[in-house]
């Protein structure tokens, strides 16, 4: 067999149930992120629990679910002003909602898209990779003034990703989200004041689902986290949820066994679960964990089996002793991710 | 448009000619990995320049070349036992070379394979990924006296691959070829002695192409490079080419432009260009430069233009004042990659 993902469809509703069903959000809109599994069989289990708005990273990607069914779609990414004719075409069939953070963009994408979008204003609570900072005012001003000249499109309203909370503790995830969530209600309002459109807000990531409080959520429109159906590595490391939440595993063939180094080799490599790394439980960098594979889920997590090694197909494991009583070259392996999106990513390929 | 792969052909030819036309080589045979490029149209120029042996990384990659016709493969990752029956399939068409490092694995070959394959034996002469210890000679014995059982096979050789020169400044890299040929030297005439059968060496990588002596090539038989055909960032930054001799990038739509933060986002993540960096020209560590595509080929290097930040699908460039002059939104821009073989792996999506 060749390396493969290996989801844990139990473990997936699990943890989308775990959020959906807590109360903390019931007057809360989620519309999740589906570039974490770009599965449409995992999408499906969403559906089935009441979720009809999605957001994905690339028009491509909105393009595949949009095939599948889902008519309402969030591309998180500022919109490609050049490619128009494209979001155009699926904005015909479904209700597409973009992402702009510059007048110039704005203006040629609401020039040129024909077929009714709701364009959105990406903010930049402090990140700095994408949006407008927060504080400039006027330069969300400038964009929504452009509404009136083409009223074949709508004004969403702001939307942000508080990026910083991956690489953050408890106390610095509250506060990201407090202070950004302030900035952004602050913003609303003068912009609701000067215009007289409402502005919806909308933020989420997995790390700062543990901690939201209702008065952070009293601020906001909407949830758009996307990590949790899978978590990962990353998450279980970072304290946001149990090794046992983790729902997908690469699932990769033994090569061959090195006893007199405690090492296997493992067919997983980065082109199948990217070069993503992050510390391991032993203190040292790595790029997986070793887990079983049961016929109907994931089983344990091996012990002592870290990823530390990882080339272009070759992966090596280290491994303790007992390692060598229960595999053969030839047999099957999990390897739980770093990080779930680029392993799914590797394997899905809708770029 | 979407990212894309930019090759530029008259580079490509440049660096493969530059190798195969060296008199250094003219007594070694070639049988360049055909990972890095994974193009049924880049391995054309090869073919017409001669070659008719190729080295892949996978089966999967393998399955692709056949059918385009090339009928001489090695699969330079120790092989899957558990998939005899697709190797057997393949090998009814081409001559098929697979690689075994254990007694166990290729006794299950031998005895599941059906149709002639011809195996080596992977070598490890110090770099400790995969392969037998060079210093292991019984282990070497024991996997040839199998072959007395199973003469429907053939018994290639010795391969290795020294990747520590990837790592290494010029005088590693002649020592540790020094070395390494020495010990394989030393093995085949150990085990053609032994068992009175030819017994080919075969190495190969593109940081050592520069320094191979005709004492090193004396030793060995065929030599295996292959990023070459591309090179990147890293063979740039370690001195093994020349910025101009790159011969491949990503072509990414300019997504926004940060003028106040000298930043640029463009649609380059780490699911086209991979999340290996290495160290920029500026000493900080980076996923890639950017530069000037033209109609027939890539163009200058744009100065002080580094990709230093990549998520799922954003890339910040770090740009200078004059960069904004000349780009708006939606246009596109090339990027060096830091690793050609994973950027192209990512776009190619054989595996």
């Amino acid at each position: 067999m060749l390396p493969r993902l290996f989801i844990d469809r139990i473990r997936v509703k699990e943890n989308v149930e775990r959020v959906f069903h807590n109360p903390l959000f019931s007057n809360i809109e989620f519309r999740p992120h589906f570039k974490t599994h770009q599965s449409l069989e995992t999408g499906r289990i969403f559906r089935q629990l009441g979720i009809d708005k999605i957001t994905v990273s690339s028009l491509k990607m909105a393009e595949f679910f949009a095939a599948d069914g889902w008519e309402d779609i969030l591309i998180a990414i500022p919109m490609n002003p050049s490619d128009s004719i494209r979001y155009s075409k699926l904005a015909e069939k479904i209700d597409l909602h973009v992402l702009v953070d510059s007048t110039e963009a704005a203006e040629m994408a609401l020039r040129n898209i024909h077929n009714s979008v709701t364009f959105h204003i990406k903010c930049d609570c402090g990140y700095g990779r994408a949006g407008i900072s927060v504080e400039k005012k006027d330069r969300f001003s400038e964009i929504i003034a452009l509404f009136a000249q083409y009223t074949n499109h709508d004004f969403g309203g702001l939307v942000s990703h508080f990026g910083d909370t991956y690489h953050a503790d408890k106390e610095g995830i509250i506060e990201v989200n407090r202070k950004g969530t302030e900035d952004l209600r602050n913003l609303k309002t003068y912009l609701e004041t000067m215009h007289a459109l409402p502005c919806a807000i909308s933020i989420g990531d997995t790390p700062s689902l543990n901690y939201y409080t209702e008065e952070i959520l009293h601020e906001i429109d909407e949830l758009r986290p996307g990590n949790f159906v899978y978590y990962d590595l990353m998450q279980y490391m970072a304290g946001h949820c149990k090794a046992t939440d983790i729902a997908v595993a690469l699932e990769a063939p033994i090569l061959s066994l090195y006893p007199e180094r405690n090492e296997v080799l493992v067919h997983a490599g980065a082109v199948h679960l990217s070069k993503e790394y992050c510390t391991m439980p032993d203190g040292q960098n790595g790029f997986g964990i070793a887990v079983q594979l049961n016929e109907n889920g994931l089983g344990d997590v091996i012990e002592n089996a870290f990823l530390y090694r990882l080339s272009q197909e070759h992966g090596i494991l280290r491994v303790s002793p007992d390692f060598f009583k229960s595999f053969k070259p030839g047999d099957s392996i999990g390897i739980l991710p770093v990080h779930s999106c680029l392993m799914v990513a590797a394997q899905t390929q809708i770029i």
